[in-house]
């Protein structure tokens, strides 16, 4: 029997879905599972998408461009100037989702054993799509005490070596929640410059940022005009995870005729999906602003409900839908397991068809390089209604003291 | 600036659609391009999956599972079973596309400069697949003279060194349309079992066999249990290209585990097109006949056709709908480059809106490791309805020889 890779050996299982079996046999159990682990907002899609979705009228489901539609790109044109983000529409890449951008970034411009740092506690899938690529991971670690604002520039200095050739951030942050000021992105400017590196920047919650602060993208570094690559997806600001629509962005010839190499070898796009997202752009103003107020409001009511929890801490979230918070247990994937297998609540007078309630969230440890920093913490997404977030809070809070006096 | 990666430098252009920017020019000028380049089938998807997608009746397009929707995965139990493959759901992983599950076999069971060997001419992409992969391609050479048959089992013994990790085959075969015999196929098997290795078998164009013989898939060889992984797709059995929706199928539970993960990281395959795959596999056993008989009709006209013009050799393919075929041009490329450059051609009493059609063709050195082999050659898909067919022998014929007598 022929063994399998050493890269398939080494992929790390996603800390965000490693434990759904065990959710599904709780959900067999009759125990409705609160999904804190995945960033699935449970919002609607736009109705206009919806609309377009029930109006697709071809009737030969074929190839699309390796590339992507140019009209959805046209309408990606305008939707980037709003942001102050000036791209022609041959600069952006149609994507299978912003994991498919990644990893062709990844493959696009670095070699095997070529060094990415990335900050940590940083989004699993990085790991694991760097993994794929054979791309080696270096971390400077941001904490939870300083709100996981950007380590201070000596550190990624320390953290540069001769395999270095890129640096990767997600703005808004996943998993912190964490917002970057045009000051932190100039200061990362520096750096990039210096040692001749790609910054790819992680850009797909733009939309939600709660702090007033302007959105400056990476792309508006003018002296970066060949080094920035931008990752983007309609997931998450339309709710349309499913239809696997992302795009890679940069001002960088030579990187776009790489990738478009590795998309012409994979064909194309998800046509339907492209047809969706195309509908979702224009339009939708009051979508995307109604998505935002709940986004705000439940972060507001979620982060304080969090914080009273004895022993429970989180800073507060300036962008995104995510935190990452420290729970009194020595081992939150131990705790996390626990609560799917173990656990189960009903509030008083719960009229549903469930015989009890429990969460998931996604262990820390698989966000960080070195597991041990987030062994006691873990990351939430709040994407749920505030009526489920005050029974995931109940049931926190109830674990926790059960989990504790075992 | 920050250079490219090697392995984006290397990557080759894909000779199915590397000219596509020629052909947009001829579009531009009102000409009407053939594609025969492209594995596109203009024949309609099956009413009951465009049926099943005006039905979709979701608010939210969230993620699926990683491994794609059990309800899909059983459905394709039974279709599998039907062709006397026994497999069960957890053996089936869903993928974006075919080329997405040959990319995460090669990542799960190659080590990076481990080497696969495969026929050729080989379906391009798998050389582009190859190299994101960091696996190196080693090619038995099967020649037009001998209708492309398998070569000998001696010439794959001299291929294999102690990198050879895996033999990729694909049947029935893209780009020449030869279909393996079980006799064949147990004479891979021996050298498979010889040497430890995997045996990856593309076998999407199971449907499109016309010369009477039962399809043999690589998975009913019980020997090989653990050692064979096939891909498949639904992309064009029901012409549904771009709902990007292929499979990875293996009874080696290593081998998944290791899919899996690398499915993880990328979160889910499409949503739309699983929904639309699995509104396609019953019911429409009338339309996969429809779709045979058609396919049989133009092959028959079409390669009939191509062997009545002086100096053009196609042998007579027993599946799928390519052919390679041999030219009467020193260089196919530049020829293919010509067509759409400098050609065209209104067939007398048109009355389309069109000023002219000339073909388009894939270069088939694209399809040979060693590109001097294929240099005469080009890949031809027969997709189109026969009126167009006709046209694009009128065509070829005519440009031929104003080629030649330039």
């Amino acid at each position: 029997m022929p063994t399998i890779s050493q890269r398939g050996i080494n992929m790390p299982a996603s800390p965000i879905r490693k434990l759904s079996p065990l959710a599904d046999d709780a959900k067999n159990k009759n125990i409705k599972v609160l999904h804190l682990n995945i960033g699935q907002p449970d919002l609607p899609s736009p109705q206009k998408a919806l609309n377009a979705l029930k109006h697709i009228n071809r009737t030969t489901l074929e190839y699309s461009p390796s590339q992507g539609f140019k009209s959805l790109r046209d309408k990606l044109v305008s939707y980037y100037s709003k942001y102050n983000i000036e791209l022609s529409s041959d600069e952006i890449m149609v994507t299978c989702g912003g994991s498919e951008a990644l990893l062709l970034a990844f493959l696009s411009c670095l070699n095997p054993g070529d060094e990415i740092i990335m900050t940590e506690p940083s989004y699993a899938n990085y790991l694991g799509i760097a993994q794929a690529a054979g791309v080696v991971v270096k971390t400077v670690t941001s904490t939870i005490e300083n709100s996981f604002a950007l380590p201070s520039i000596t550190e990624f200095e320390k953290a540069v070596t001769h395999k270095t050739k890129a640096i990767l951030i997600c703005n808004p942050n996943n998993p912190t929640g964490y917002v970057y000021s045009k000051e932190e992105l100039l200061q990362l400017k520096d750096i990039v410059l210096k040692h001749d590196l790609y910054l790819i920047a992680d850009e797909v919650y733009r939309e939600f940022i709660y702090n007033g602060v302007e959105f400056f993208s990476a792309l508006r570094i003018d002296s970066l005009r060949d080094n920035v690559i931008v990752v983007d997806s309609v997931s998450k600001r339309y709710s349309e995870c499913g239809i696997r629509i992302g795009m890679l962005l940069t001002h960088n010839a030579d990187v776009r005729n790489a990738v478009l190499k590795f998309e012409q070898s994979r064909l194309s796009p998800p046509l339907l999906g492209q047809l969706v997202a195309e509908a979702s752009i224009e339009g939708t103003e009051d979508y995307s602003k109604q998505c935002y107020d709940e986004y705000k409001a439940r972060r507001d009511f979620f982060i304080s409900g969090l914080n009273k929890i004895e022993g429970v801490y989180s800073p507060m979230p300036q962008g995104a839908f995510y935190t990452v918070v420290s729970l009194p247990v020595d081992d939150a994937e131990a705790f996390c397991r626990w609560c799917l297998s173990s656990f189960s609540y009903k509030p008083e007078g719960d009229k549903s068809k469930y015989d009890g309630y429990t969460v998931m969230f996604a262990p820390a440890s698989g966000f960080y390089e070195n597991r041990e920093i987030g062994k006691k913490q873990v990351r939430m997404a709040y994407v749920l209604c505030q009526e489920d977030l005050k029974i995931a809070l109940e049931c926190l809070e109830l674990a926790l003291k059960q989990y504790n006096s075992k």
